[in-house]
């Protein structure tokens, strides 16, 4: 552990934390982990706050610069340079319109009901309307990715890249969230190979 | 209008079309555009939806190359290279994570209210307890900014990017979606120095 390293603030459930993890294995990139219990306020406290004032993991500490928040945003600047972030501008344009796909309409769906129905173990019963709401959202975008997969390998430039990296994280638990993946071929052809990529870990590696 | 030029479908009151537009005219790249009627399903069409098959609005034709989704996508493709768009490494995760933050905390309250009010025509009553929780989230959102705005000029690197012209778009007009700005003093001062920079133009100039 040395004093240049980077701190990861992190929930080891957390999809968007995986994305920063794996994006760090893949590289090389050493982190010190720091659990955070998000289910008990732990991101909510004065001292958290100063760190990051959107109250949210994943936050990285860079020594001499200071606190990164937004997945995205982090695994951005881990993979800056390297092969998952492609230089062309165009490759680069597609994989941020994944990203930002991710972030507006799949996390918010096939991610949240996920944390609801296993982190905060709520039931169906419960959740009524809004779960039966974003059970119908997170399909739209599943459909929306399964299309984006047709007769492709990886979502950006036929290759392994960030984009494959942050639409995994919530896309392989979706059946966690009750999201069946039956009638997506693509998208299942698809998980298998980012699973077989080199430096694979799974979502609750630390 | 050349054989060359890009194609922007898009909704003029649209906040996400309007940051595509703004970078555009400050970069003085010039567009055609397309006036959908969102309100009526035109992005839901099939023929649309073989353009962007998440049915939304903006959307940006590159010739030569195919078509671009998500306004952060679009306006980071666009600014590549120019002042709006940090080289630094660290300046250009910041200018993301405000990017990111725009797209989870505040558009989608902040926005989504407006949209809700202004262009559905719906009422408070009818929205019940939907309107009330995206309220309270949207002035979640707006705290953030307020808080990473002290002694700034600029979200980032205290000159103009794109971060200010993204976080500006939805911002400007949130007392439209009936947040009143009155608590937010570094918003309100910010809102005027992005509003006084070159080639600023209004939200619905096409």
């Amino acid at each position: 552990m040395s004093a240049l390293e980077y701190t990861l603030y992190d929930y080891l459930p957390s999809g968007n934390g995986y994305k920063v993890r794996l994006t760090a294995k893949r590289l090389d990139i050493p982190y010190r982990l720091v659990s955070m219990d998000i289910k008990h306020g732990a991101t909510r406290t004065a001292e958290f706050l100063a760190k990051n004032p959107n109250g949210r993991i994943p936050l990285l500490e860079v020594p001499g610069r200071g606190f990164l928040a937004e997945s995205h945003a982090i695994i951005g600047f881990l993979a800056r340079g390297s092969e998952l972030y492609p230089d062309d501008s165009w490759e680069c344009a597609q994989l941020w319109q994944w990203l930002c796909f991710e972030q507006y309409n799949l996390e918010p769906n096939v991610g949240t009901v996920r944390f609801w129905l296993t982190s905060l173990h709520k039931s169906a019963a419960e959740l009524g309307e809004r779960l039966t709401e974003k059970l119908a959202k997170g399909h739209e975008a599943l459909g929306v990715l399964e299309r984006g997969l047709e007769s492709k390998r990886f979502l950006v430039g036929d290759r392994f890249t960030l984009a494959d990296i942050a639409l995994y994280a919530y896309t392989h638990v979706a059946p966690e969230g009750g999201f069946s993946l039956d009638a997506y071929p693509n998208i299942r052809g698809w998980l298998e190979r980012v699973a077989a990529e080199p430096k694979h870990a799974p979502i609750t590696a630390p």
